[in-house]
């Protein structure tokens, strides 16, 4: 009856409340900085590490996060049912169909992809192994095997999550990669079988012709028979059990049970929880709200817990080799993007398209990591060759997100509110008459912008008497195309008493938007204003801006408006 | 860099994957047979454990929960952070107001409720320190005030699980039960902190003064700047954090961090998390969504994990001394039911009222058991008093919600597919006139209920020919009062074509729903019918039974209906 310590809990309970606020903070840095949340979640791991502030607090440091103990083992066993959930959400993002459409690519881009690095890396490694990092004692064949491994692996929780981030998960080229990196995953851990089998490997250990061949069972299994009977279970479940709890603890105790099956037939846990992933995600049967909730507690709360693990396993300054950290990178990320590219090319897409797939399968992240302990564990390679891999898995996958925005020129959909000005906000506008309140709103927005006030409210007045702006629901958006702004800029104002808009259902006006475009920008005033109209029409979104008192009040009713169509994960 | 090994990976999925899968299966099984879930949850652990499973299958059972090594300690934390969880969402159901208005019967519950048993067990452990237990090495002063701590104790989260499995935590009487156990519980942790005290303690404890006073201040605290803090961040995040996942990882870190809190200053961490879910329920601009995302995951996947692994510390046969077991079980439930029963008379309540208060006070639960680790571990105790306490706390857990149930006289708002025959769904009705559909439903009903369809059919026609049963939207509800059947019976046909029913809105009938009640049975009659028109008049409803091809499918559609006003908890 092992039980923690009273102690134990307080630091357990710190460590994740640690690891989750800082990768959460740092995730939403990220996100502000138009960066996949994934980056700063990465970086609140070498934070809390040894690497920062083992090196600036170190007592803290081996507080939070003791190198040995109860501690450690719990945080890695959370970490681990974190990342399974992680997989299994992303395998219920995956489209079945999208995946068979895309085979031609997926195909190309898994083989080229992995055999490129993997056979750059074995070549050199036979040729120059002191240069590789290769130790004295080590057996050069294994060695050259696990480094061409190393090199050739891709690391699906990233790529899933980099692409969730941008929002390409479900578009045609997320399908590519993804399908690609599942293919090229499973043949890197087949091959690091291969290569345990060659040191004799551990007791446990199937031999390598079973993990395949139960691999493929598996997968096939669950794709065809596996699918049906979770199609079959569902409305059983939600017709008998508790609703919607019941499909979510289904949901997860088959989730980790398929985890466990491929952990311990020598495939990687969260394969077989992606693979579960796949087939429910299929199922016509599940429903938005089980999706929904189990995607967003996941993503929110157990993944930014992994992802912020990564960084935790080393200190990045002691055993830090420059030369062989930039060989490592430079060999795997060139091989990587050019033979993963050079098979999107050749299956036929563009080449900017191939050139995102190329660096989107560059990500390693956790999977090299593993990969990285495990050799350390065997012997095969020491701290300088791991701090080497951690460093080949962290900057690729630091890269990957910002490279894919900038190779696929990616924007978000525009908000209005990201147009609104702080300072532009009237809580109880004074005037009752539309001239009036154009003027007040004009007013504060030029103020803001240091503009003159006259000039705008003198263009939108004029574009007003063409065709006025009062719509529906009490809401009016005068507006005008005018050279005073750079960029669309919006003042908002919450009339108590109403204010005289001619509106199309005769409703009193008691929100008034100003919306000012530069000339030119006719896409954006159209954009913003459909976001205005399809936002406002929403009848608890008026009802919540009729109790606003504050602009972050405001801003909060906006943000959480229940737009069907927005994407639900971040954007 | 402590991290698991393959093996352990393996086994602690699986463990929790039984756990999670076992527990899921039995409280479903619970409700089904009308039982709070979190009876059927315990009962797994006693299954998995070592009583059931151990006994069958020793080597199952030693390899999925072994007693030492790595995995027991995951668990353990895993555990932890459920039950933190767990009283996050129980926090966030209680409602200020309500305990406030319940003050006077709640503190005469929580105090009476305490003292009773605290005396009684004080008494008959200085009077008769062997016949309770007391090994001939141990200071009978701490034994004795231990084993009035014991008996004393109750079980918030077992408490507040039984009151929400039937639905009654936001009554009046769930506040003044939740509200007298909570101020019962600190007490009871504060007096096991002075035992503690008096033994001398461990290093890293806090003088008892301490204790109480950083718990008042934390409390008092959290519940005041901290309720007015989380009221002013709430927007903030929701304006400029992602939506709805910035307030969960908020949410999950902050009762982490309070966990952690109470944990160090010598409360249990599950009061932190529990006083933040307090003030955190309690703002105005905690939304819907984030509150039944939480509450979902939280009661589906963390709390059964957390309940079914309470019965896996200790074998039952093995260490079962019967008369120590019935005197316990008898001196606890006695001293607490009369107390707490006696508190809630005296505070004003009726009788009856009064006696469940008792009842559900005397649940004890985890608390109970985590209090017996602890004195396990400190040698105040041995293996026979542990599971006699464990024996308490399982059966007053076990009992309390039956009884409550018994007591209040509880039953389910009627669904009227509670009702639906399951061979009485006709997936094509023939027939396209009112008559020749009747009659189609009356044969079906008639045989599966063994009665005589002449009869049916003629009874349901002459109220037809009273006045037409056709509503709005394609529905209509042929009815009859008839003394065939001894409890409300029903049969629902779905028509391709439509039947000629006349309905208010002109509308072609395509599901027609017979409802056959005893006579007498006005209420029943009233409230099916009723469920009916409500659940079909929503428009989702309606287009899923349009592609309904099966019973289960029919049942699933109905059971998953959105309707705003059934407790979204189970029931």
């Amino acid at each position: 009856m092992s039980t923690l310590a009273a102690g134990d809990v307080t630091v357990v309970l710190l460590a994740i409340a640690a690891l989750l606020g800082t990768a959460r903070l740092l995730g939403e840095l990220a996100r502000r900085l138009h960066q996949p949340a994934v980056l700063g979640e990465l970086l609140a791991g070498v934070l809390l590490g040894p690497t920062v502030l083992g090196a600036l607090a170190p007592d803290a440091q081996s507080y939070l996060f003791p190198a040995s103990g109860p501690v450690p083992i719990v945080l890695s066993g959370f970490a681990t049912v974190a990342v399974v959930l992680f997989l299994l959400v992303a395998g219920m993002e995956v489209d079945l169909s999208t995946v068979w459409k895309q085979g031609r690519s997926a195909l190309g881009v898994s083989l080229l992809g992995l055999a490129v690095p993997f056979g750059l890396g074995f070549v050199l490694a036979r040729l120059a192994p002191g240069a590789m990092g290769m130790e004295p004692d080590a057996d050069p064949t294994i060695f050259a095997l696990f480094f061409a491994t190393a090199l050739g692996i891709s690391a699906l929780p990233v790529i899933v999550k980099t692409l969730m981030d941008l929002n390409l998960l479900r578009s045609d080229l997320g399908m590519v990669v993804v399908a690609a990196a599942i293919v090229q995953d499973l043949a890197g851990w087949m091959i690091f079988a291969i290569v345990l089998g060659l040191m004799g490997g551990s007791g446990e250990a199937l031999p390598v012709g079973y993990t395949v061949l139960l691999t493929l069972v598996f997968a096939v299994g669950m794709l065809t028979v596996g699918r049906w009977a979770i199609n079959k279970a569902l409305p059983w479940l939600q017709a008998f059990a508790s609703w919607p709890g019941g499909v979510l603890g289904f949901t997860a105790t088959v989730a980790l049970l398929c985890a466990a099956f491929t952990e311990r037939i020598g495939i990687h846990a969260i394969f077989g929880a992606f693979v579960f992933g796949v087939a429910l995600g299929d199922s016509r049967h599940l429903r938005d709200r089980t999706r929904a909730t189990l995607e967003q507690f996941v993503s929110f709360v157990f993944a930014p817990v992994f992802f912020a693990s990564i960084g935790l396993h080393v200190n990045f300054v002691r055993h830090f080799d420059a030369t062989l950290v930039f060989t490592v990178l430079g060999v795997g990320s060139v091989g990587k993007v050019l033979g993963a590219g050079l098979g999107a090319r050749l299956g036929g897409m563009p080449t900017r398209q191939a050139w995102a797939v190329g660096f989107a399968m560059n990500a390693r992240g956790a999977m090299e990591i593993i990969l990285g302990v495990l050799a350390l564990q065997l012997g095969i390679i020491r701290e300088r060759m791991f701090v080497a891999l951690v460093v080949l898995a962290l900057a690729t996958s630091l890269m990957s997100g910002p490279l894919l925005q900038r190779i696929l020129r990616l924007r978000k959909a525009r908000r209005f509110v990201d147009y609104l000005h702080p300072k532009a906000f009237v809580h109880r506008l004074a005037g009752t008459t539309p001239e009036a309140a154009i003027r007040e709103l004009s007013l504060v927005l030029a103020g803001a912008l240091g503009r003159d006030a006259d000039t705008i409210a003198a263009a939108v007045l004029e574009r007003e008497a063409m065709m006025p702006t009062g719509l529906e629901l009490g809401l009016a958006v005068p507006h005008a195309r005018i050279a005073e702004v750079s960029a669309p800029a919006i003042a908002v104002g919450l009339s108590e008493h109403g204010v005289s808009f001619e509106t199309v259902d005769g409703s009193s006006v008691t929100v008034v938007i100003l919306v000012l475009t530069p000339p030119g920008a006719d896409e954006a005033q159209l954009e913003i204003l459909a976001d205005i109209a399809r936002t406002l029409r929403i009848d608890s979104v008026r009802a919540s801006i009729a109790t606003v008192g504050t602009l972050t009040e405001f801003l909060a009713t906006i943000r959480t408006a229940p737009l069907a169509h927005l994407p639900a994960t971040r954007s």
